[in-house]
């Protein structure tokens, strides 16, 4: 069987769609460098923040998104994917102005929990992304319980993300990001949803150690699996 | 100033390619994910191993290597980098078929260590790209001294290489390598270049600590000045 060729649709952010980038070659089975997908990343930063557009009148994210998606089409690629979970609110703009399929991350996530028998979550996430009601649509019908942070907790996974992650501040307190995340666990989620794809790397940057389920590990394994790869967990 | 877009010209291997792209990202200043550059990247695992053009009467990479890079020029990339030390034996093909200017990563490190001083170095490379004499070229008239691994040591990193980072074994013994380089700097390097892409990484996983110099970081700094960005070191 001839392997499809992967589409990122990146830069949101750069380190987020490296991330992706890395995962796809670490979960895929191969012996050297010619066993792997081929893959073509459009690493467009210059797309505008999809939770200012969101909630607060910034740019319309949609004709950048869209413009990186028909431009990796052009190039080639069989199968496009997003590793920015905010970004999914304007799926149904970019999936109209393609003719190859665009993988869900959102959906492959609620997937797998329900494959794992997850009946709870708890949901880290941007404003946008939550207010947006991007997982509570893809978790509709699942069964599984989304639990979000409340306030001054869910500004210290916005903190995390923003003055953390994306402003490279390797020197960001993550104290108030861990409170935030045992109080979700108090209140009974079995696992964390990293719902924005900068937190795995905050994570792993701040050594945060929870029952994490990462998205963008879910969106690389189905974009290997969807492409005819081998996947390796 | 407007920014340039960069392409890279990847897949040889994805990890070493995801290397350069993440270190493009951190070192680039940047608070948000719009101030970080643009870039393309095509990760076409589908190029033949280079060695083997090289030193085996393998298939020849130049074809695919132009149509990465003509592909690249064609999305908009203004910049071209290619993180592949071998590849560069295929430069001026390459620089041949395109209008935009290709940045050449061993001349970047040459230069780099004759800014530091150096005066005589250490190689550690694949067959391939010590018998093709890319190195020895570049770094001609800089009056730096280039020492090389001899038979089994040669080996030691062929192996690191080939069954260790390509083969994404975890497990690889890099004991061998480690008496390779520490030979060299018996002999008076200095520095130890890490003129294979995939030596970084192998650096890294394997925890391998020398004075190295690693051209990706070379690389990545001369793209983001070149591209109109501000680097972080």
């Amino acid at each position: 069987m001839t392997k499809k060729i992967i589409g990122i649709i990146g830069g949101m952010g750069p380190l987020a769609t490296a991330d992706l980038f890395e995962k796809i070659t670490l979960h895929t089975r191969a012996q050297r460098d010619q066993d792997h997908l081929r893959v073509l990343i459009d690493s467009n930063t210059g797309i505008p923040d999809r939770t200012a557009a969101l909630l607060h009148g910034g740019e319309d994210p949609a004709p950048q998104l869209v413009a990186s998606a028909v431009l990796l089409e052009k190039m080639g690629a069989e199968v496009l994917v997003m590793p920015c979970n905010t970004a999914h609110s304007f799926y149904d703009a970019i999936t109209a102005a393609v003719r190859v399929p665009v993988l869900h991350m959102i959906r492959l996530t609620a997937q797998a929990l329900r494959e794992r028998g997850v009946a709870a979550a708890g949901l880290l996430a941007t404003d946008g992304t939550i207010q947006a009601g991007v997982y509570q649509k893809a978790f509709a019908g699942t069964g599984i319980r989304l639990l979000t942070p409340e306030g001054a907790d869910q500004q210290a996974i916005m903190d995390l993300t923003y003055r953390g992650i994306k402003a490279g501040d390797l020197h960001h307190d993550p104290a108030p990001a861990r409170r935030a995340m045992e109080e979700l666990l108090g209140r009974g989620a079995q696992t964390l949803i990293l719902g924005c794809t900068e937190l795995p790397l905050a994570a792993k940057l701040y050594h945060l150690d929870y029952p994490f389920t990462d998205p963008t590990l879910e969106l690389a394994l189905g974009a290997i699996r969807f492409a005819g790869g081998e996947t390796v967990e």
